[in-house]
């Protein structure tokens, strides 16, 4: 499987204990991976890492060298388990300070219920940026970016809310799909995708056997960035494939 | 966050092309993890990574020398992008064999729609052993594992009927749980926390805010593997959130 080519690239790290314990089922990086891919983002790698600055340290510093974009989610509240924000400053190697701007916005915000700790959600990695976002995506409360890393929340719907402040900086070119499915089994047309993949090394083929449909036993998807490309690609492997195609999409 | 003592840890990677680029949403590592969870198992790391044998292979490096267990979802099929077992041999540098036993049971199974192709289903990391399960769990068609990684298939119905066959050799000593609700946000909570988390380190201690809950803010979980130290646990930080708590679970 090649990755298309020229198209930036994310990692996802999910900082869940409460995912890892089995608690909750993570909805934070399958809303990623749709909105990045949407957006003509390539994500590669997806963790679900526990609430440890060592660990979360470690994989944002294997993630920000590794990837254009890092998105994080969870970690980022009052308690004694958010420690996502003094991961992603020992990742990049430097202390935890106090956001003036962000302690002013925090005491507006919570001004009725304000507690001391509330400020903890002020610090951010020393040289982090803040966004707000722009036009009907601007808010008050901003993302935390450190670098290529974005700290996002864990509460999905927040989540939601943050990464639309995100969208215009992550925009690239979209990605075209193909699905073809087949009567044939994986057995009977390996060699054919074969043919495909040594003839269309810029286009992303995967097969996937589906057990349980009456039309079809696999579902093959073709994806590229170039659309004339991928529609070679789609008519070439439809003439191998021949009657055993039931329907292309 | 701390780790219950001597429980059996376990990661869990998910070789997925699929999921990285949208198309499904995984099902296999939320049951993983729900299923493991029951047997004691303590998962440490979720991975969704592509279909790539050197990255197969570093990552399964890393979590095999990491951990008690690890389960590797997806790639196990006849076509060119199953990879998996190329992948798990590499990280135990050792070559990919073709076992016998394997090739009489696919023959045999497969013996009405046969290609040669299917017979890559044969291949096995040199050395692997072959799981068939035991009493009502028993199949023709078993896990490979290879030393502590367990290659598992990515169709989600038929990993959940192959996750059966290990169950027995998993087992360990279960969690306990408790859950309390607070009717205060976590910043006039954290310090209770804190407390909390100090008295009891052997107990693991979360705290996650819901946004759009009537009768609580926070919700706050204790997990153990010791019952009365759990209890203790969380009859003290009852004791500290006083006229917080809405209830316990």
């Amino acid at each position: 499987m090649v990755s298309p080519v020229n198209a930036p690239t994310a990692a996802i790290l999910v900082i869940g204990e409460e995912v890892l314990t089995a608690k909750v089922v993570d909805e934070n990086s399958p809303y990623l991976l749709k909105e990045l891919r949407k957006l003509g983002v390539s994500t590669r790698r997806v963790e679900v890492i526990p609430d440890v600055v060592e660990i979360i340290a470690d994989r944002v510093r294997s993630a920000r060298l590794a990837f254009d974009h890092v998105f994080t989610s969870g970690g980022v509240g009052p308690t004694h388990d958010d420690v996502t924000i003094a991961g992603v400053a020992a990742a990049f190697d430097v202390p935890v300070v106090r956001s003036q701007a962000m302690e002013k916005t925090i005491r507006e915000l919570c001004a009725k219920d304000f507690h001391e700790r509330d400020l903890r959600m002020a610090d951010v990695p020393e040289g982090a940026e803040l966004i707000y976002g722009e036009g009907v995506h601007q808010s008050p409360w901003p993302v935390t970016a450190k670098g290529n890393v974005y700290c996002l929340p864990g509460v999905p719907s927040i989540l939601r809310r943050k990464f639309a402040l995100l969208r215009d900086r992550l925009t690239a070119s979209p990605f075209f799909g193909r699905v073809i499915y087949s009567r044939e089994g994986e057995g009977a047309i390996a060699h054919l995708l074969d043919q495909t993949v040594a003839a269309y090394p810029d286009i992303s083929i995967g097969s996937y056997p589906h057990l349980d449909r009456l039309d079809h036993k696999v579902m093959i998807t073709l994806d590229g960035r170039d659309e004339p490309r991928l529609e070679a690609a789609a008519t070439h492997l439809v003439g191998l494939l021949g009657n055993a195609v039931t329907r292309v999409e």
